[in-house]
């Protein structure tokens, strides 16, 4: 049934199942019409991963609180674009992904799969938000998100985005949060990067593990100082990675 | 064999099998030691991905015109991380991925694994670059991209590359190329996303497919612009994606 509240299409890289995506319905449906079309499987690390030689298919599933729900055999970027094709029948007017149940601070959100999707919708030209929870346990509670959310949804709602900037936000665990900082990705890197096995033939094999190593965990400008310190954070970011201030440096340095 | 000569990891999307793996080995063995280590299978569209859930292995194929090579059953970033923690007994100091039998112009480098790989080195600090080649037929000679790899490898091994920057460098469809340009992504948009079928219980299914519009075609700031009129294109591209100008803006809006 048309209407002309605004359409927000939501997903998620842990599925249609995931308790992040039922609660981020929860939060927003008062907002406008929602729909959400997600992976029919956990796709965790898929970054802006897609599916090309792949048959892809759609689900419905029955609706939760007022919203439909889809599931794709695919990546979260995989339902946003398959959703836009062959789900929606009118162009969403916001995306939001998540609430991702684990943390996408510092430079994971190049690795991430709930912002691969808000990079697409934003590539799009459509404001899109990432919302992240920093606690992998599904079972603590998700409630701390409320405020943040409501309230990022909202005023992006009234006020829109720059066309080229979408939010990834990250919501740190504790009961409250302290505030809202909008900041940059903390610099790092991951180490102790893969357990070691060995099969029953002798030959190792690896599974991904590691940790993020933050080189600048006392920059208040960055999102993990803030939250460390029970703030979500809020950093805007640019899907087109063309690094424009170095054109000059690198025709000089091949010319 | 420990040697003082630079240390070159090559990886790709295409996978170990992948003529442009060999034809890039081919250029640059006179510039250093070569070890590849590539996807045991075609990983294009992977983006950043990583493996999180599932046991990564390793083999070693036949050594290639002196450089040893190595599969990996994962995306081109589980190949760098993989070939780095557990293959190579030193650290690369230049990182190629490619030759890619296809483009990434545009906004295709959001998608593509063969830049995945390369953004994963400049995240380590390692200069890195990915060459792709406008043509998706293997049978089609890739000798127009020996000068363009010859002369952008052999400046960035002299000269090094700026610790947060990498190249994301494309070669058109010619028997030579014109000369390289120093640009940036060429915005746009992909249309006709998908092929459409039904299977034999009535059920749509969907094949991802696609063109990009390119939606500044005149403008000689853009890689499309040139790599159109007989140029290789090179982007410097930062795999931070923090919009740092806009921190103030966003700030005001949640306010």
């Amino acid at each position: 049934m048309p209407t002309n509240r605004p359409l927000i299409l939501i997903t998620n890289d842990d599925s249609v199942f995931a308790p992040g995506l039922h609660l981020l319905i929860d939060y927003v449906k008062s907002m406008g019409d929602v729909v959400a079309i997600a992976p029919d499987a956990p796709h965790s690390g898929q970054s802006s991963a897609i599916s090309v030689n792949k048959v892809l298919q759609i689900n419905r599933h029955e609706d939760y609180n007022g919203a439909a729900i889809y599931s794709v055999n695919g990546t979260p970027v995989d339902c946003v674009k398959l959703g836009m094709h062959a789900v929606l029948d009118r162009r969403p007017d916001f995306i939001l992904s998540g609430i991702n149940h684990g943390s996408n601070s510092g430079n994971s959100i190049i690795y991430s799969g709930t912002m691969g999707a808000v990079l697409e919708g934003c590539m799009l030209g459509i404001p899109s938000i990432g919302y992240s929870f920093h606690s992998h346990n599904q079972a603590y509670s998700l409630e701390a998100c409320r405020e943040v959310v409501e309230k990022i949804t909202s005023r992006v709602m009234e006020q829109g985005l720059p066309s080229d900037i979408c939010l990834n936000v990250n919501i740190p665990k504790c009961s409250k949060v302290e505030g809202i900082k909008v900041t940059r990705a903390a610099r790092g890197f991951w180490t102790e990067e893969y357990a070691e096995y060995v099969d029953p033939h002798g030959k190792p094999f690896y599974w991904l593990t590691g940790k993020f190593h933050n080189v600048e965990p006392d920059n208040p400008e960055t999102d993990l100082y803030w939250t460390d310190r029970g703030y979500a954070s809020v950093v805007p970011c640019r899907p087109d990675q063309s690094a424009v201030n170095e054109i000059g440096l690198i025709s000089d340095l091949l010319g």
